[in-house]
């Protein structure tokens, strides 16, 4: 199921401000929607590493994405810079789904909104671990009811 | 809605080949999830450049994307080379629905599966427009019955 | 000729923050030199977006990159973010050498620094112009006697 | 110092076929110079791991890129494939310079060619170490007298 893009700003309880590159847009002269993936994975895992201490390198258990979606309802341009909404509408043992919203800056709708799913995973066999502790308390405040 | 994970390599009735590249792995040594959407947005744009005739820099009608989605189901790392397989789930007036199959060499079940929404636009209103015929020509034997 | 890599924070002139991005790490937990690159081109290009009034779509002159060089100190990870120090070391009539120092938040000596040469071309020929005046004119207060 | 772009497909001893994508190109249509470094990072790791048994994950000594560069002479676009020329202009006890040719199909001259370094260290220390008996193996059959 794709994001509902009708949620506005005010929906989202935290926001990581993103800045384009030139790269970023294609021949059209827009972000290319591939980009707006990297967005996703940049707000989650900042948020992450910053208020769950994620340790990319040496944490026996880590996040892989099994789901990802996104709507695209007005395009982007490099150079502005985009707030990314991030909110958590499910959490369970050992999977999370985030909505992320992507603002214009000064815009109350979204430009694009996704969703994106988590499994934890131990490292070395792949299999489904419960969601560490101290990455669930950093889930914690950004669960919403959807 | 995302991709059916379940069709596998003999439901698609085209394929492109991709290598990998070295930059397409992430921290966890696998290929990003970011980078399977230009994956599909390749296979997309190739077909239609090349069955086609699509002309990125001058025809007056271009796709957007407004829709996407992906399920992974097994990791990939570069260098492999992998077979993504291309179909057309829905052929619309003014919008085509794909779906897309990320397949190793020698499996027969995707690595990942999405879906792919193009609305065809003018291009200096961004307004709908019926999809141009030799596109339409260029989809018409991708189409299957889901 | 590669940049001259011992040039400190307080050679240059202006800086651009650029927050690194999950997909910039690589295999290795490190951003992937390639992206450096990236780096390059946003500032350079921010730059005279901002202050020159470059208009990507519509400017009957562009630039092309002719020559690109990095050298690497030290090793980079997201999430931090980084200064982008940039300054023009050539300025001639088609051309401008632009040398870019990436540094690490509170340090003094760059982690890489590098050169890009931008040469002025007319969009449909892409033969050579003399750059335009108003792009001159933003290029000027970031020249500096190297 | 940068590559010598005069050298022609006959002067480099391998060659990686590499398919363009479609968000390689940027706003003006063309593969966006930093992409470029991505095709070299591949041509160079794609050997190393074929011919060489490099282990991106466990070997204790692994590659990293302290001086690269590129000059540009024609431009590239999606939805093309290159050949990438690669070969070893010096090889030392703990580094390698590689220089590689961006070719369009059936052309003698290159459309871009730059230069690497690899320098080997040891993955925790990050220092220094004798290039692997195995790795130089793989590289002696691209040496070249420049």
């Amino acid at each position: 199921m794709a994001a509902n893009i009708d949620t506005p700003r005010a929906g989202y309880p935290h926001f990581l401000s993103v800045a384009t590159r030139w790269m970023d847009n294609d021949s059209y002269g827009h972000v290319n929607n591939v980009t707006y993936y990297s967005y996703f994975d940049t707000a989650v895992n900042e948020h992450l590493i910053r208020c769950g201490g994620l340790d990319i390198a040496g944490d026996p258990a880590i996040g892989y994405a099994v789901e990802t979606s996104c709507r695209f309802a007005r395009p982007l341009s490099f150079p502005e810079t985009i707030d990314v909404g991030l909110r958590v509408v499910r959490l369970g043992t050992t999977s999370v789904t985030y909505e992320i919203g992507i603002f214009r800056r000064g815009d109350d709708e979204p430009a694009a909104a996704g969703r994106f799913v988590h499994v934890w995973v131990d490292r070395a066999s792949e299999r489904p671990v419960p969601i560490p502790a101290r990455i669930r308390a950093a889930l914690m405040p950004l669960v919403v009811v959807p």
